[in-house]
């Protein structure tokens, strides 16, 4: 017995926290007890709180403490222009940009045969559903997945099951990251990007 | 607004931890909404456990769950062979190497008169008053501090007000750590080497 038994068992659960190995989780389980009481508290009724409230949105499936995110909720919003991302953190990353004014919709997944995960397993029932329901608007949806086998094959799966709706449909560009050395590119980047090339003049 | 309310305390409450930045402190938050009720109910109240349990070993400052931690209430340990260490964390590390069969003195710091810290307010006193109440037996001090300038101060220290009281006290030694390469030690490091060099024959 090195630690305490309560600090050992603090230990044990910060480990099965991702990226966290035995030395960061001591280190934090030690930092525990430099926070006040009541921040201890409030950090402990916050893992309850977080694991409780938050559920999906029934209409887009992002996370979310109402019924309703706010996202589909918010009228300023394009609701006929929809990202379809991979899962909720697509869309905090999208929504840190605050670039794009349209909805989401989240997939929850990728089509993976693999790891047995079919077009049923994934939320696009709903996506099929929610853009019926928008006939009569000029919808626009806007794949957003990773560059992928699944991400592509998911991407082709929506685009086929769509392609009689009259839907305007695209996806992100693949090309080269901001920043990067034409040097060190990988081949595969390089390729897509001169296949995605765009027009200047 | 990015993240749902709840989500968001939680993660300003993993920003709050040590090494935790904010990418990881969102990862991190996102990660407790896969643990089961169960696990995540355990989880929060091992945080709130924590906090409220652990207290410092009456005798030694380690901590511990009870009143007299779990080393100086061991019998089968050599009571009178005393490891002085700067906090519980060197404790811990001792315990892991596991050869130590001795007990430690947690000193709660060192002396460092730029961080306000003087001797009184390190475990002092009562590592004085425990000694004298083992007069009886052989003592022998091992100080494990670290080699910094405060480090070498607190040993500086200790050896001075103890040095009246024939007991033995010596030091870690300090040297070139196992595996490094000679060619990139730093020059100090090998100048203690040679002065702390060991006879062979």
């Amino acid at each position: 017995m090195i630690y305490p038994k309560a600090l050992e068992e603090l230990i044990e659960h910060f480990k099965k926290l991702p990226t966290i190995g035995e030395k960061t989780a001591e280190r934090l389980a030690l930092s525990i007890l430099n926070f006040s009481t009541e921040e201890n508290e409030k950090f402990a009724k916050s893992i309850q709180k977080t694991k409780k409230i938050l559920q999906n949105c029934s209409i887009c499936g992002n996370l979310t403490d109402e019924k309703i995110c706010h996202i589909c909720a918010n009228d300023y919003r394009n609701q006929s222009l929809i990202c379809i991302v991979e899962d909720y953190k697509s869309v905090f990353m999208f929504e840190k940009i605050g670039k794009f004014n349209g909805v989401y919709h989240v997939l929850g997944g990728l089509i993976s045969p693999i790891d047995g995960i079919n077009p049923d397993d994934l939320n696009v029932n709903s996506l099929i559903s929610r853009c019926n329901s928008l006939k009569d608007k000029e919808v626009e949806l806007i794949i957003a997945l990773k560059p992928t086998i699944e991400g592509e094959a998911t991407t082709m799966y929506i685009t086929q099951i769509l392609k009689n709706k009259k839907i305007k449909i695209s996806r992100l560009s693949y090309g080269i990251p901001m920043g990067a050395e034409i040097d060190y590119l990988d081949a595969l980047t390089l390729e897509r990007a001169l296949d995605d090339r765009k027009d200047l003049l």
